[in-house]
């Protein structure tokens, strides 16, 4: 995920973020939102899952121009209860919809000790982890899950594209130690990594990519037209099923043959996320818990390495580094996606990213 | 895990049931809990979960009588919010006191939503759909998960089991077809299919144990003393950790370096669990959202299948299916094993289980 690109350009993460505020703006975004969207963007390119913040920003305003997000949406409580809601976003910005339903669920989660906020008529929304992380600033337990808004997945033992690479993330405050935080896609793995593999001329091992027909496709090139492999078989397959009905049919969204491509410009995705936050506090005095995850999170990293590996990493580590990184020698950018930028920049009537 | 053990006996699901109720009876369990656990035991025997019901009796008698595990508990809510709680189970069998945390969860998610009930000085519970199919019959989505009593998964990049094979069940209730129901563990092969493999003389492919200096394990009799590879590589050791923070760690059970063998017939375990309730209706409408989940079980049945898979299926089928073969036909049981019960009957001083 934080592989750097080759020959990459850099730029500050403030401008970066500058940037895209002014582009969502230049869309239609009140200047709040746009700030807001731009956050969560940075966010993902700052803890280097580089597959889903500024890179995106083409796509979204191309929907956003085209009529396939709502610029202004009335984001609102559908339907709600002591320690449950239903969010419409209206067809907003996803970032937009799930951040209001993450303030949603910590603020029932507060009262109830935890809360599951679901969410219809939302848009992609960016790293799964930004969402599944807002609730350890109050030392709450955050997990978020997402329908993809392609299918890429068959079901095991099946051809057919019904479901999409349905993400879960799962963030837990710590003590003195960096969260720890897992981003997970269910496929084996992520089309950022295949065009990696193009890029560099190499080809894919087996039992990652499979054809129409079932064969396995080791050209990362022919990946586009074939079906990704869920993680350890039927038991990825039935994870994503399951984030596909917790996510998206219990909130009344778009799955399975319904599903609406983020590629079509001009069609609202009706995507479906949902987030539950679970305050950790009503489980024992909240240090100590923090304390023990501490010593978790050591003992892992102090474990005896393979022969090879430095050190034994736990999920959240590697994107805690980055982001440290990041923010002091700012965040690489591949040259092709530098004169996209300048001609998006160009085309809203907005200055261009500076780069370092 | 339905398949069938070689030459195979037979015993009628009631009869399995009464002998079991019998045995923990025995072993000093009052008449109820021991009719309970033998139902909870009896669950994993017809949906083919063949590795979590009876075949554990000789393990939990051995535990009873040894002082492992209290055969009578006084189960009880330690701490309680509108939404959580954290059940004692007062190193009670694992059954009960999930059945008990199950109940409390469905009564809080009745008035609340979702609730989420944690567990300390539990004990294996057996087969992990059997709690978050507990739900269903209150048109509730169950989410069970647990810390595995032992540790046979290193964190990726490293060789110290630190981890168990964590697993997560997810039901959800559908209309008029079965219910769709996950029950995976982390690991990519089981201990159950690797016996399997050597009592069939196969070798195991590569990627699925590998020893302690991280070369792969294709002998299944090597398997006892090497390392189960978690699904999906780092995403299965992040699920996994995951489960252990937030069915051990948060409920202030033993995990990671603390984790006691279920092997140690004498010690405590304090396993952790949890589970999850979630009510449907608090979405949407409930027989349009269980009518949607019929739907999407339908379109993945209907589905186009790989050459030479006669139907896709979806999670969950299979084990309705066995159930109700077995529920007729009665419950396959390996020659050896019937030697075993009846070694324990004897032991015991009850009648053997009547074979068909």
């Amino acid at each position: 995920m934080a592989e750097e690109p080759k020959n990459a350009r850099r730029f500050a993460a403030e401008e970066g973020r500058r940037f895209m505020s002014r582009a969502l703006a230049a869309a239609g975004l009140p200047d709040a939102d746009a700030d807001a969207v731009a956050e969560a963007m940075l966010f993902a390119d700052l803890r280097g899952v580089d597959s889903h913040g500024i890179v995106r920003l083409p796509t979204y305003i191309r929907r956003l121009r085209a009529g396939g997000i709502n610029p202004r949406p009335r984001i609102h409580i559908a339907r709600e209860s002591d320690a449950t809601a239903l969010i419409d976003g209206d067809n907003g910005m996803g970032h937009l919809v799930m951040g209001f339903a993450a303030r949603v669920a910590m603020e029932k989660a507060e009262a109830r000790g935890v809360a599951w906020v679901g969410a219809r008529a939302s848009n992609h929304a960016g790293a799964a982890a930004c969402y599944a992380m807002m609730p350890l600033a109050r030392d709450m337990i955050g997990l978020y899950l997402a329908v993809a808004n392609n299918n890429h997945m068959a079901p095991t033992g099946g051809v057919e594209p019904l479901l999409g690479t349905n993400p879960i993330a799962i963030a837990v405050p710590a003590l003195e130690e960096p969260p720890v935080v897992l981003d997970i896609a269910t496929t084996a793995i992520s089309f950022g990594r295949i065009r990696n593999a193009a890029d560099a001329g190499e080809s894919l091992p087996e039992g990652l990519v499979m054809d129409y027909g079932g064969r396995p496709v080791t050209d990362p090139k022919q990946a586009d037209h074939a079906l990704l492999l869920p993680i350890g078989g039927y038991k990825g397959y039935g994870l994503a099923l399951m984030f596909s009905l917790l996510g998206g049919v219990l909130n009344g969204t778009a799955t399975g043959r319904d599903t609406v491509s983020i590629d079509e410009a001009n069609a609202p995705g009706n995507t479906g996320q949902a987030i539950m936050a679970l305050k950790a506090a009503n489980f024992g005095p909240i240090d100590e818990f923090k304390r023990r995850v501490d010593t978790v999170a050591r003992d892992l990293r102090g474990s005896k390495p393979l022969p090879g590996v430095g050190e034994v990493r736990y999920p959240g580590l590697q994107g805690h580094g980055t982001a440290a990184e990041r923010r002091r020698s700012g965040i690489p950018i591949r040259p092709g996606f530098v004169a996209a930028l300048n001609r998006l920049a160009a085309d809203l009537g907005i200055a261009p990213p500076a780069l370092l």
